[in-house]
């Protein structure tokens, strides 16, 4: 069990604090995850705030969780764990002295989770004025959201500013994708099942797809948004997150730097896209109004109400892994918004049976495919060929074998991303965070990209509501693949 | 679509005919699967039996056929292709022209399957008389039910008499095991997923076990029993039928002869038992009285009613397959009567994963198993490694994927092996049936177990209601490995 610990929320009020932080301690709290004596400490700006959190925090549990989560009892017990303070971060006043006065009060070998859920632009003015304020103890951590920057020099400033006042292995920079139990379960899965580890390379893997898919538009985030573009704010972070966990080597031991060490070797193996290698290789587009489930949305330039704009809502990319284990393997990496389904998944598609033994009657043989979904239900299906049993002639169907974890749960027990990561920062388990290297190099991949964009070309139109641009189609048909679309036949 | 044909059952008032021929045809009407214009000719040895059979078939289906398949409606239609007619074997009188009478009405190149239902010592005097009376047209097939003798030699005395009046090409020997649809679907999964072929070797696979369990004891069948055993009875066909299906190398094409030809090279690897290699190797075994679901029942010589007999009633082996793909890994065959459950099934024991990269806390990492279960239900379940949900602590266990075949019909198809095989019999595809020289060669095997049984040796006791005697654990003990028992813990 976790000893316990103080993790003060920077930006309490805040949409990610009240939407998934303070759900996921509760959540904590309702499964015996927070170790009594605790305390979560949110941070407003105002006394006035702070006066109303704990009705504030009240209003959110209730309106986040699910309907057989909350109730009154666990509440009310959950309620003595929070202890709202005031603090801003663009002034070190005295608020911060009454902040350091609560967190004194409890032994100095108490782990301190400093949670920034902020802007990365006030990272730095945050951390130093913790550290002027003496607040960060041997046993303290803070944790940061991706994406961290606007480029790799950019993120290397936020992240050497941190490193001011953090040393690394203090410094937890979270992707919410890699808490999810599925992502877990990915790794399970490979490392204790001969089965999938002795398949898991070129020799048997034909290609594998990763995809975000989102039906939003762009909701509040429109200012931000259009500075950034979804290579940014989906690609660099988490779809290269999920590649490295699917394609690294096996380490020795599944420990914390094992993990990160493996995936830097996949970020360092991946195939430089530069220049005319991009237009090549990936294909951006931007949504025009369209239809998506019997409505008409608007596109993106009427959401963003400009006229015009050269930020892409879809990024659909081909690319290499240059090793052993996954020469000529590609890897096709996908995220848009307005796209037909919400849906995240990884799709390992197997290669064909080297050889059909049957007449062409049977039907046809499709190549085993393992899907790991993580939305927007959590989800790991195996689809075999099997033989067809209302014929007595051989007739091959494929069947998909589903191991559906949503409905695995027990005791009350619910997979919340945050939640975990929130008590492995607690634990000082950094397996599921990200290093700074990995920043670095994640961003010399992208660079170049952004490069090119900026000098030649501009976003092919999708119709919102659909799988993105054709372009991104004739993409895979150049290798013979094809997109797989949730939902689609055979899919 | 299948040509209309005649199938004459001998012993068309059997147990056979009753319980499994009857229903299997009615099946198949009622599926759309015996062809307008055929015709069923059950044989019966008096006039009066002849008069009454309408009334017999009747009474069998209802008793023998499923709730939801018996109807009133289908019974009267299916009704006009029952044809009983009188014949005995012992006596090539008038009734045989009667017979060829009925037959001859029809068209001479319409097919003609005689299922001989009969004790094997009559088989060759039915054929001199269905050749005698020149009821043997170009289209004719016999169909001959295993165990067919009693050693290598009477076996081969049977087979050369039916081969004087039929060529091999028309003889069908069936072994209803093999009309099973999960054995269908394991030559369908093996040569239709790479994830399976891939990985059907000894570099993958650590063991395969195969087994037949039956709860019940000796039945009526006692005179028979005790003169054959579980060796003659069981191991013989059933259990090497099945042996060659899961050992059997890829064919180029998968027909009836490439199949034959391929069980016929996996006979032909197996390692030879002789001598003390048989004391070494194989377990036998005879039950007395015990406890069976909560019910005492008696012991093999109490059911016998004699005071010693040296029949076995368990037959434990470990074998070998001297070939590439096969060496070194074990094939434990075993058949008992008076077992805990009653259960038919091959299981597939993958080797574990190559390395551990866990903590020891994640728990036992078991290896991948593959269930092809044959009785009583017919399910194939694939075991893997998941991480547990409850926890958010990195915890492994095995999770099940289950293809519950008999749940997955529709359209009111009904597996039955004896449905396909006797339709396979007139459509005249041999695939699963067994050659002439598969039956030479399964004998060559067992003679020597049987010689050496006869000189040394008797066997080993175990309580009804158990799992067969101790030495049988002990056998693949001496190997690290225990049997898998259908309901254990972890099975």
């Amino acid at each position: 069990m976790l000893n316990p610990f103080d993790i003060i929320i920077f930006g309490g009020g805040g949409d990610l604090a009240l939407r998934k932080l303070l759900p996921a301690m509760y959540r904590a709290y309702q499964e015996g995850n927070l170790p009594e004596g605790s305390r979560i400490l949110p941070t407003v700006r105002e006394e006035t705030q702070r006066a109303e959190y704990i009705e504030t925090a009240h209003k959110a549990l209730k309106e986040f969780l699910a309907k057989d989560e909350f109730n009154a009892k666990d509440w009310k017990a959950f309620a003595t764990f929070l202890v709202p303070v005031v603090s801003n971060v663009t002034a070190p006043d005295d608020n911060w002295d009454v902040l350091k006065g609560i967190l004194d009060e409890h032994d100095s070998t108490k782990s301190r989770v400093f949670y920034l859920s902020l802007p990365p632009a006030v990272y730095g003015t945050c951390c130093e004025i913790l550290s002027v304020k003496n607040l960060i103890t041997p046993t303290s951590r803070v944790v940061v959201e991706k994406p961290i920057g606007y480029c790799g020099e950019s993120a290397e400033a936020i992240n050497g500013k941190i490193a001011e006042y953090f040393s690394e292995e203090q410094i937890f920079r979270i992707d919410h994708y890699l808490g999810k139990e599925t992502v877990q379960n990915l790794m399970a899965l490979r490392f204790s099942n001969s089965l999938f580890e002795n398949m898991w390379d070129a020799k048997s893997i034909d290609n594998i797809q990763i995809s975000i898919s989102e039906t939003v538009g762009l909701e509040t985030r429109a200012g931000f948004y259009d500075k950034a573009g979804a290579l940014r704010d989906m690609v660099q972070n988490h779809l290269l997150q999920l590649l490295c966990l699917v394609a690294m080597e096996s380490p020795h031991k599944l420990n914390a730097n094992s993990i990160r060490n493996e995936k830097l070797k996949v970020l360092e193996a991946l195939r430089p896209l530069i220049g005319s290698d991009v237009d090549k290789n990936i294909i951006r587009g931007q949504y025009v109004p369209g239809d998506l489930n019997g409505k008409i949305v608007p596109g993106y330039l009427e959401e963003l109400n400009e006229g015009s704009s050269k930020t892409e809502t879809f990024v659909g990319i081909r690319a290499h892994i240059d090793n052993w284990r996954w020469a000529g393997v590609p890897f096709y990496l996908r995220t848009g918004k307005r796209m037909a389904k919400r849906c995240a998944e990884i799709v390992v598609q197997y290669k064909k049976v080297s050889h059909n033994v049957y007449e062409d009657s049977v039907g046809e043989i499709e190549p085993n495919r393992l899907v790991i979904r993580l939305q927007p239900e959590e989800t790991i299906q195996l689809t075999l060929m099997s033989k067809r049993l209302d014929n007595l002639e051989m007739q091959l169907e494929p069947v998909t074998m589903n191991i559906e974890l949503s409905q695995a749960y027990s005791n009350g027990f619910h997979s919340d991303a945050y939640k975990r990561l929130m008590l492995d920062a607690a634990a000082n388990n950094p397996s599921l965070f990200i290093h700074r290297d990995e920043v670095r190099q994640a961003w010399k991949w992208i660079d170049p990209i952004i490069d090119r964009w900026q000098e030649k070309g501009k976003p092919a139109l999708y119709r919102a509501g659909s799988w993105g641009p054709e372009d991104a189609d004739e993409l895979l048909a150049e290798n013979n693949h094809v997109w797989f679309n949730t939902g689609d036949k055979g899919a």
